[in-house]
């Protein structure tokens, strides 16, 4: 068995693979792939139906947000979102935690003007900023949930007077967070939902509508909701796959069941970082992600020794994104405890003859 | 067996299937899925490196045209040609051949100017317009090249001095064309090459940075082009399918061998429409499509009646859109002759019956 802490695209379950790979070859006994079912049938439409109703009920959405399923991944969105909400002369206050938020933050300086409130770069992004103003009259907060890169997450979601919008690529249906304080939601599906290649974006549709600008057609969540995510052909495939996901995850008890297991998981990782003289993790403890688990070597010739000695057990993903080197471990949600299990053991048997 | 004449997403090779669930299951024997391999990885790494090769191949591309395969479907283009080729005070020529090319226009008139220099809704989109000028001096000329709705296609590729750009979702691949005579060729890939989900784009790269306007990050074909079409998480898996199907095609003969098959199709079921006392084919003869073959009953009452006949002989996807009603056979690239004959021979002994 090998052991997948790749950080996205990622794990899923092993059932939802076994249900998708079914489903190439011969969707619901129908005679047809999932691949060549036409997107305007009864067949494909209970499955969009059924991916929305599934991330309303594990979100707990109230009647004013919208959930929409979207060609692309974040990237698309960290121009969709200031297209849709911040007009030239506004502006958007964002959070600096690291790439991703980089990326958001450069997109949006196209659309109107940007305040990055606070920024974790001095602390080569190792924390997550505390002590910062938004201003009242901004079109809207940015943030980004959880660092993949650096694993470092928002333990506690900013209260703010303005819209709310999150990226949660990383960690989304990970965590039990009020939803519904955010206005905006976006995450490419490649981590905890499904295959690379869609956006869940779930929307308060009361913050459209408030710019003067044109947007393309394809951009404009308004279209999107009023065609109950069916606008133009949806990326079929990704989105059953997410659909599968989800029901396995109402199965397993929700959003609070997987948020158990993967604070279980995390403790035993961090557990044998901090105890392990070997490793030191690289995030402040408080803003650690429960996600992406980020270390390095005390002694960094070790590293690719390391690394190999994973390898022969199995365990892939583990390097570090080549921004900052070391290793991270991503624990999503169809990760599960008894991988984490084997990378422990691994580094304590590594620490015998190491240490 | 059931013949699958889906106007899109639509009938792909059946060991394309085979291929595709097998890698949902195992990739290569690594233990993994596709969907769970990251893309920075080798393993993918070499799927976007053939993929993109054999688009190369198959066309015949020349090296001033790159290959890109990104987010989205047509839809997107529509928005991101105008964005990347347009300026505000520049003037685009469009062909009005149905509600594809209207919807392309729609997005273009948000970045600039646009002249529509022939259209064919007089004749109700049965016809593809002869007689027409291209402004010199326009940005570029853009067309469809096949009208998957009404089931026309241009069999005569226009002759320009400008850019020419074409929608080529419904017939890429599907017939020996000079694909370097266009600068920009765009296809979702749902019909001749893969599942919804993911946009091939061919692109002459010294039509790019002609413009003034600020170009979103994602939506500019030069860095698309400069980070080798992994800007961001490629949709891996309907990349992947997209390779498995053009592995196929180039195993059957490439282009010119399956234009045979299609033309053995077409000729085959449209020479049944026109023999047939029951039926009518809805475009005119010079410009009918080897892809979609749209029909009607000489006697609508007779529709329901016979859809129901042909649903009985495992015929799915032939109703007509529901813009134009009658009847659709899409006939692509993976579509058997042997699905042909089941529908011609259905044709026939309606009419034992009805005529």
């Amino acid at each position: 068995m090998v052991h997948n802490f790749n950080a996205g695209p990622s794990i899923l379950p092993k059932e939802v693979f076994q249900q998708a790979a079914e489903a190439v070859l011969n969707y619901n006994n129908s005679g047809l792939s999932i691949l060549e079912i036409g997107h305007r049938t009864a067949t494909f439409q209970a499955v969009m139906d059924e991916v929305r109703a599934l991330v309303r009920e594990l979100m707990l959405l109230d009647d004013q947000h919208e959930v929409l399923f979207l060609h692309g991944g974040a990237s698309t969105q960290f121009m969709q979102v200031p297209m849709n909400l911040l007009d030239e002369k506004e502006t958007a206050a964002y959070a600096d935690t690291g790439v991703w938020g980089i990326k958001a933050i450069k997109e949006a300086k196209l659309f109107g003007k940007v305040e990055v409130v606070c920024s974790g770069k001095e602390s080569n992004y190792t924390i997550i900023p505390k002590d910062f103003a938004v201003p009242n009259d901004a079109a809207y907060f940015h943030i980004t949930t959880n660092n993949t890169i650096y694993g470092s997450q928002w333990q506690k979601i900013p209260n703010t007077s303005i819209p709310l919008v999150g990226d949660m690529s990383s960690d989304i249906f990970s965590r039990v967070i009020d939803f519904n304080s955010f206005d905006l939601i976006y995450a490419g599906a490649q981590k905890n939902m499904g295959p690379a290649g869609v956006n869940l974006v779930v929307v308060n549709k009361n913050i459209l509508g408030k710019i003067k600008r044109a947007i393309p057609t394809i951009m404009d969540y308004r279209n999107h909701i009023k065609e109950g995510s069916m606008m133009n052909t949806p990326p079929v495939f990704a989105v059953y796959v997410c659909m599968l996901t989800l029901r396995w995850l109402k199965a397993l008890g929700g959003v609070a069941a997987v948020e158990k297991l993967n604070q279980a998981k995390a403790a035993c990782l961090y557990k044998e970082i901090d105890e392990n003289p070997l490793f030191t993790g690289t995030v402040i403890k408080e803003d650690r992600s429960n996600m992406n688990v980020c270390f390095v070597m005390n002694d960094p010739s070790l590293e690719e020794t390391f690394l190999s000695f994973t390898k022969e057990r199995n365990i892939v993903g583990i390097k570090g994104h080549r921004l900052v080197g070391g290793f991270r471990a991503s624990l999503y949600n169809a990760l599960p405890l008894s991988s984490v299990d084997v990378l422990v053991n691994t580094m304590k048997e590594f620490a015998l003859t190491h240490a």
